[in-house]
């Protein structure tokens, strides 16, 4: 299919704005979605004008993370190409993870006796464990021929890139875990699983080692674990894919760390939609694909705010005006995947979507809701092929065959 | 997509319930189907609050045998996973079919001067083929290092195990049929069409020779004839694949036979659909999963008898609420494939299929009907993405990715 789409490629001036509401998606309380108790008027007349449908993020009854969520939209298959957990947690973190780094998820742990006695340090304050990732920075800086980069993160967690000269393949970073997942064992040794990984072994090991003595003062955090080494993933660049030109718009690290997975342009943007809505339009002219996500409508369906959600769906409906008057040839608005409140989490429910162009029937779905989805044209379509219809309806797709 | 379901499955006490009215899906019959013109309150209320859509057993229009439609809605692609004719025949004749037999369909035939005059041996009393395959079975136990195992069908058909010493492997079962297609012809002789199917072959060919001797007085049934060499499929087991401990309940032992193949336990049971019900509660604690088989709906399908369906249907919509009464976590009512009385046989049509469970969205089929069913939240959907639905619903899958 990538093939067949990058061979029928044409391009043009025409643009394609994309809005991601973060797991938009939701599911009944008192009978109604969040999306149906929201107050949406021109979400609502946009609706009646678009094409209409729901996407399945991965694949039936699969919840996805965050990674495989952004994937699908952008036109990867999640399932295809998976995203390593180190790699994920380091685009959390907003750092720059090139091809020649094996990213590694670390905990600060204790260690009484050569066995752990607290996986997480007993959860230290996130303000103590930035100052021993900075003495970690200060003491390593390279080990054998790699460089070593600190970057700290939340309580307990900090991420490690290890930087080799040259790039390096998948293989390298077949290692286990160190954790050994319960308290009162011995840390795992990271031996290599393939032969690429043994000079990546030999430098976590001695990182392992050389951070147990610069921190074996340390009451709780003593030692430190590793998990989820992995590589950046090898994906085709959304230009290479699509032909297109794209601006990432996110607050969140973690979303422009996803957008600059697939080469989308990614400067870091403060605020909130309005903000990033100025931006896009300052922007307009030098791009002809723009990815604007919007965090809080996740983050209020994971701590089951049902009412904050609501509100954060009707904030959204009152600056939709101003994207409408950008133009763009075709909108897209959507969600990564489904948070109803109810569940407190993402979900594996399908994903309200909408699609506004010249092109588009219309008349069928009278809101922009799940239920109301269900009757669009676009019916129940995997995530990734909705960069193919964004593209047919801004005319970037020839006839395939004669 | 198996091996993505199996890292991602968590278990829980959660319980599922899958009930298949076999061959439930019809078409109109002057405006109605059987389901449109059945009197279903119970079934009918239960669509209002459940997730409603339709399955397509195998692809678009291919009509399933039992087989394969079972293994769709077990959450098996059929197409991946075949089942020989021999082991499908065995296994409605209720044998315990073993990883180290060939199974082979048989038929009687009159052989006169070489050539196959009768390929049914004149259809011969079910009574007089009993008799026949007893003769057989005590004359002929073994041949060279295989036991040989007979178990009489119904008319001019039987059934043959030829079980080895140790497990054999599928291109054993490389034969061809011997049955000449055509009246007035030689039997084909079983020449193996692999090299493991070389000793079989020689086993088959001293087992009809030795047939043909006991056999010679017998003015019809004087000839066997043999066909659909099979070995059991490897499947991966239900617990492994999904994570439950599965229960079948079915009267007929095909439908047993092919939960057996996924390794579900399947203890006979008598009776009717209350019987079957009664079964369930009684083992309700021991299992976290329930195929429950209602074979009736398809018979009367089969024989064209629309308003014996219609009753059917109807005595299973009684039935329906103390099924609810269980209080399963995830409910799933569906058909392993369509059996329209119009067309007095099993049919490719989609499936009508309903899903229970605290997660739904609900409130857009107003019954379970083939047309209502389409307005339903799950669209149409391949069978094999019904189990992991009902994994999510019951809370038994992890997210993919972080």
């Amino acid at each position: 299919m990538q093939e067949l789409i990058r061979d029928l490629i044409q391009k043009n001036d025409t643009r394609i704005i994309m809005i991601v509401l973060d797991g938009i998606g939701g599911l009944p309380i008192n009978g109604k979605t969040e999306l149906e108790a929201a107050k949406t008027p021109n979400l609502d007349s946009l609706a009646r004008e678009s094409a209409c449908g729901l996407h399945i993020p991965v694949s039936w009854g699969i919840t996805p993370g965050s990674g495989p969520g952004h994937l699908g939209i952008f036109g990867y298959d999640p399932i295809k190409y998976q995203i390593g957990r180190g790699i994920l947690e380091a685009l959390g973190l907003g750092l720059d993870v090139k091809k020649t780094d094996i990213a590694v998820r670390c905990n600060y742990a204790t260690l009484r006796d050569g066995v752990i006695v607290d996986r997480r340090a007993g959860r230290i304050p996130t303000e103590q464990s930035r100052r021993l990732t900075e003495r970690l920075r200060k003491e390593i800086n390279r080990i054998d021929e790699a460089e070593i980069i600190f970057a700290p993160g939340m309580e307990h967690r900090f991420v490690v890139l290890i930087r080799f000269p040259e790039p390096v393949s998948p293989e390298a970073a077949m290692l286990p875990d160190t954790d050994p997942q319960k308290e009162g064992k011995k840390p795992l040794k990271a031996e290599p699983l393939s032969r690429p990984a043994e000079r990546v072994s030999k430098v976590v090991e001695k990182l392992i080692n050389l951070s147990h003595i610069i921190l074996k003062e340390e009451e709780k955090a003593n030692f430190v674990l590793m998990r989820g080494f992995s590589v950046m993933p090898h994906l085709p660049s959304f230009e290479e894919a699509f032909g297109l030109k794209a601006l990432a718009i996110a607050t969140y690290p973690m979303y422009r760390g996803l957008a600059r997975l697939v080469g989308m342009d990614t400067p870091p943007v403060d605020g909130d939609i309005k903000e990033e809505i100025d931006y896009l339009m300052e922007r307009y002219k030098e791009y002809n694909f723009f990815f604007l996500h919007v965090k809080k409508t996740d983050s209020y369906g994971e701590d089951g705010n049902f009412d904050g959600k609501v509100k954060r769906i009707e904030e959204f409906d009152r600056h939709l005006p101003e994207i409408m008057g950008i133009g763009p040839d075709v909108l897209i608005i959507t969600g990564d995947h489904s948070t109803p409140s109810l569940l407190k989490s993402h979900s594996w429910h399908p994903v309200p979507l909408l699609l506004k162009s010249a092109y588009v029937l219309g008349g069928l779905s009278s809101r922009f809701t799940e239920r109301e989805c269900l009757r669009g044209e676009l019916g129940i379509l995997p995530a990734y092929q909705i960069l193919p219809l964004a593209l047919a309806n801004s005319l970037r797709l020839k006839k395939f065959g004669a």
